[in-house]
């Protein structure tokens, strides 16, 4: 008999990265829908750095997951059981599933997804909440244009990588901070980067001083810490900080120490705007067909960081974000 | 022989306060406006927070004031001797006449002023660069409307004080923060404020919370600091924090820590922006005429702090506002 494989939220943890007693993985009976509900079977969840907040208490831009919820992902899956008139057996779906192999949805913020546009696991990624953050943030948030210069920090992930060829697809020069030098090779020669700054590698400000000749007009925040610290001397007047992340700071043991160098947003006059990419939702088909044109068209390459292990390896592949270890839009094939 | 008193820099302050060696104060030849020029006798200097980055050497919204020249200030004074079509003997005028008596100009970027509305020395303040100040971060980058919550710090400064009467004059709520009960209490009784925080009281957060039931829309930011530390976690989503200066790093003797809540910029999806006047240089008649008319209407308080002692008390009145000890737009009679 197939059993629903779920991790529950069981303990809240304490700063510093998830251990696994914070959650309890089981099987639980296969549920069955509803009237105007459906049963999806998942194939990938999604592993994103926002998850680290959302198991913590406090005030945040959502509620956080109760204990004895299931841990909130997204997932995609295929409707293999349904008595909702809109979704049938087949449709392949992303929603906020939860990590667990089996859902019930009543169809509230599902997605049907296109196989034709690309596959199922993209529309997790690029063509999924990643893609649509990059969209917003750099050309909505960060307002990026032609001949602007242009730096995202953890370049090499989900949604670094689609900012920094979103940036060349719209004439920018792009410039993505990384770790390591096989990161840094790969944003140049796969991802259409025009220079890389290796954060392992030292002296950050000279890196982006060589990288940055004439400053820099965007910067798309992913990290804060002591990068963003570089990079604040070195903003244009007028420059745009689209603040999407700060994952230095998610898995810290103490509230780390804010950005020294702030005074340049007054003296350069610097927009630094945080933004959560739900804000957009009303614009999602207008970036989803942008975004789909672009895959289609080949122009936008989907970098893919699909772990194994099922349900019972969450923990261990989440961590992966906050220590460096994913490369590409990372989730679980469950 | 009338001499022109004026006030050179002589040497670059070392952090912290400004030192009187800093200043080469002497007696030079008044000197003969040539042609197209005229020579204005000063009344009023302007002292503004601002000034303490002018004298700095590196980078910033505008080059430094070199070494010989004299001290960069706005003033206030009577033309005097014109060789200019433009300007006239008896003409009230406003302009980067420096820190002396005595000054020739070429007309660029002076107002003639008119003394009907206010008298001369509020037209370095309230109908000054203050007032523009004041009018354009809150109403332009802070986009503060009807039934928002308004927080202002330095609030019994010249900028502060109008931030709050122009935020109750728009139907928000105004909340100042400032040091000491007398400074606290003239905000609410003289200025209109609806309440006020004290700063050397303690616990800001608890102060603010009170002052502040439903949390906080705009933050006009002068200061920086603890007390942009403890706004940051009372910002209501989609807040808009105007950065106009940040005046408790001015002086520090080293590089003080960051904003450590700057988080709540990501989660409570804020925008926090600096600005300076001058970015909003063509909008000034718009916003003179506003200004002029609620100050016609006795709608408008204009809080002046002149100080006697002339151009040789230039030093010690310049770090009042770095100490707290101004109460009001100050300026020095000369």
């Amino acid at each position: 008999m197939t059993m629903n494989r779920v991790a529950r939220l069981v303990k809240r943890p304490a700063p510093g990265l998830v251990t696994p007693e914070c959650f309890e993985i089981a099987d639980e009976a296969v549920p069955e829908p509803g009237d105007g509900e459906f049963r999806v079977r998942a194939e990938y969840v999604s592993l994103d750095p926002a998850m680290r907040g959302w198991i913590n208490e406090g005030k945040s831009y959502v509620p956080p997951v109760s204990l004895g919820e299931v841990m909130r992902a997204f997932s995609a899956g295929t409707v293999e059981a349904s008595r909702h008139p809109d979704f049938k057996e087949g449709d392949q779906v992303v929603g906020l599933f939860g990590v667990q192999t089996h859902a019930i949805s009543d169809g509230t913020r599902v997605q049907k997804v296109d196989p034709e546009i690309a596959p199922l696991q993209s529309w997790i990624g690029g063509l999924g909440m990643p893609g649509l953050t990059a969209y917003f943030g750099l050309l909505r948030v960060g307002a990026a244009k032609e001949g602007d210069t242009v730096v995202v920090s953890a370049a090499s992930g989900a949604v670094g990588s689609l900012v920094g060829q979103i940036a060349k697809l719209k004439g920018c020069r792009a410039v993505g901070i990384a770790g390591g030098p096989e990161k840094c090779r790969a944003l140049i020669e796969e991802d259409g980067f025009d220079a890389a700054v290796d954060y392992k590698a030292g002296d950050l400000g000279a890196q982006l001083d060589a990288a940055c000749p004439n400053g820099i007009d965007v910067d798309f925040e992913n990290v804060g810490g002591d990068i963003l610290d570089a990079i604040l001397p070195r903003m244009n007047p007028f420059g745009r900080i689209a603040v999407c992340g700060l994952i230095s700071a998610y898995t810290a043991t103490s509230l780390p120490p804010g950005p020294k160098n702030i005074r340049f947003v007054l003296t350069m006059r610097l927009k630094m705007q945080g933004f959560i990419v739900f804000d957009f939702a009303e614009d999602n088909a207008t970036a989803l067909a942008d975004l789909g044109q672009w895959v289609k068209a080949g122009k936008l390459r989907l970098r893919e960081d699909v772990r194994e292990g099922g349900v019972d390896a969450f923990v261990d592949t989440l961590n992966l974000l906050y220590t460096g270890g994913n490369f590409g839009k990372l989730s679980l094939k469950v």
